[in-house]
């Protein structure tokens, strides 16, 4: 079976085409099966290609200039997605000459865009955006809901924790990954009603899920690489991804801060640079760049606006993987696996009697 | 005027007696006119109080030997209050024995017995907890409710923006202190619809209760310092304040183990030593122990149970700081300056009428 192609909008993102090109064709040589479809203005497109003659080979170029800017508001980025180097990356998915679009433009735009176009995925009600943190542990951690829906259900949260499994088994090779559903508390009684019931149907459901479920975790506990799933609302992973990128700048800084302060902690930080370096490529957020919008009828991923050509280059790489691995339609079967109205908490069952 | 005394619960915490005791002392120093009510087993004070003349000659001591564990819920808690030592402690606010109690022990059950034996102020609805977080700035911002109310609606964060910006006033010198609603996102348009209702009450009052309020923050600005008083509903505070420790404990942790890494790393860090002794200062919790359940009538602050001395010492220093600045009677006042009707959202208001 061939596999299918990945659209690059070669226009989002704050650093041009150029490290677009150049994160694709990075990760082309990973992923070397992979035709592109690129997405942009065609004369700097091949400008930037002149470089990467292996990409250029596997590529096709789609030409536009036309380009949904950071400040285009989702409603007005729906409007004009027609034509935009985004809108026609989505369109391509939709009309099946590629399998997945990576775009590093404006948030809102892409999964305004991508939802309208694209439509969720039979089964599951709302499209969720998920992210690899850095942990302790062997693996990363997938953090998911982390915006798309400021306000879910008990039965969003439940299919959330469906798809955010079936990245982990992509992403950590765990074939039943743990799952958690984060919470101020661990005790069962902790929290809002939403979060005690969707931990009533995981539990009920683990088993038929192929996932090991726990109940909950706090947001301390994120790093630290006992779990590689957290399920929330997509307000408060937005404020818990926001958190730690902030407090890990924040460390960054005071530890800038810290060895310039002096010259002897100058010469310190020379001599133990290869320690530090070593932190800071576990920090960096381009080794973690690209966020996956799953529920789709297509995958849409998204690369950091000042994501490097390896940051471009690992979103590209997570799409590349999730093709691969037939991520939406292992969520389908997964999603099959389980009797739908097992799904649904028991409130809400009565409600529709 | 006399100020009131502080009761220090000194059987809470993971250290015991002891480390309380020292805690109370070194806060003495910097604040010499206080009298203590030290409360707990005589024995065990009395023994701790030995290495600590000016404290003893400054403290009463009220002899229990019942304690309340961190196993207790808050329910069980409330039951057993009556003769614990952290029971006794908030009683002797209650009594008008004490203006301020200090424990370390078990949060949620501080809180119950807190709020049913002291119960809520004129003019606030619900108490909150607050605390300093460390930033790149010139001073700390504060943070509130952290867990005290998982849901709140838009007259509860109200109230909590003037309870914090009067900590604020006493904590940062600041007469304005710069308030925000902790959001997703910067825009109007942004989060629920109870934080754009707030938002809107807030800009309304923002002259008359002296802040300046200019909308919402993001959890990833936390600490750049541009901020004096960060509002936000029990469970995101509490998920955004668990992030920052969890991600700055996860640096600390990779810190540790790139600069074990190697020789030459190890001898970088011990060259580099002050600096990374600097980093330490700023992100040690001890140096920022002290959560202020604000609301009440009187002040109880809850020491981190593995808080050292110089924690305990900076807990009861900011509980000698509020009581020094009368911050119970300003929050009145405060509320008292603003129209009762205007804290009430538009909506609110037709469903009274």
């Amino acid at each position: 079976m061939s596999l299918p192609r990945i659209a690059v909008d070669a226009m989002g993102g704050d650093e041009g085409v150029r490290v677009m090109i150049e994160g694709a064709a990075l990760a082309r040589r990973r992923h070397d099966q992979f035709k592109f479809l690129l997405v942009g203005d065609e004369p700097r497109i091949k400008a930037a290609l002149a470089a990467h003659p292996n990409l250029r080979a596997s590529s096709d170029i789609l030409h536009t200039d036309s380009v949904i800017s950071g400040e285009d508001k989702p409603s007005q980025a729906l409007r004009r997605a027609k034509g935009t180097s985004m809108g026609m990356a989505i369109d391509a998915v939709k009309q099946g000459h590629a399998g997945a679009a990576v775009s590093a433009g404006n948030t809102g735009a892409l999964m305004a865009i991508a939802k309208l176009t694209l439509r969720t995925m039979p089964g599951i009600d709302r499209p969720a955006l998920a992210a690899l943190l850095p942990t302790l542990g062997e693996n990363d951690v997938i953090m998911l809901d982390l915006g798309a829906n400021t306000e879910c259900d008990t039965r969003n949260l439940v299919q959330f924790a469906v798809m955010g499994a079936a990245y982990a088994r992509v992403a950590t090779g765990r074939e039943a990954p743990r799952v958690r559903l984060l919470n101020i508390g661990t005790e069962e009684i902790k929290g809002t009603e939403l979060l005690r019931d969707a931990a009533t149907v995981l539990k009920a459901a683990a088993d038929d899920l192929s996932i090991s479920f726990d109940g909950f975790t706090e947001a301390d506990k994120l790093c630290q690489g006992h779990v590689d799933v957290v399920v929330t609302d997509g307000f408060s992973g937005n404020i818990a991804l926001k958190a730690v990128e902030g407090t890990a700048r924040f460390v960054a800084d005071l530890l800038r801060r810290s060895f310039s302060s002096s010259l002897r902690s100058k010469i310190g930080f020379l001599i133990s640079r290869p320690a530090t370096e070593l932190l800071k490529t576990h920090l960096d957020p381009n080794n973690h760049n690209g966020a996956v919008f799953l529920g789709l009828n297509g995958i849409v991923v998204k690369s950091h606006g000042s994501a490097s050509a390896a940051g471009v280059a690992n979103a590209v790489a997570v799409t590349a993987r999730l093709l691969e691995e037939n991520v939406t339609e292992r969520i389908t079967a997964d999603l099959a696996r389980v009797d739908q109205d097992s799904l649904r908490p028991a409130r809400s069952q009565e409600e529709r009697a």
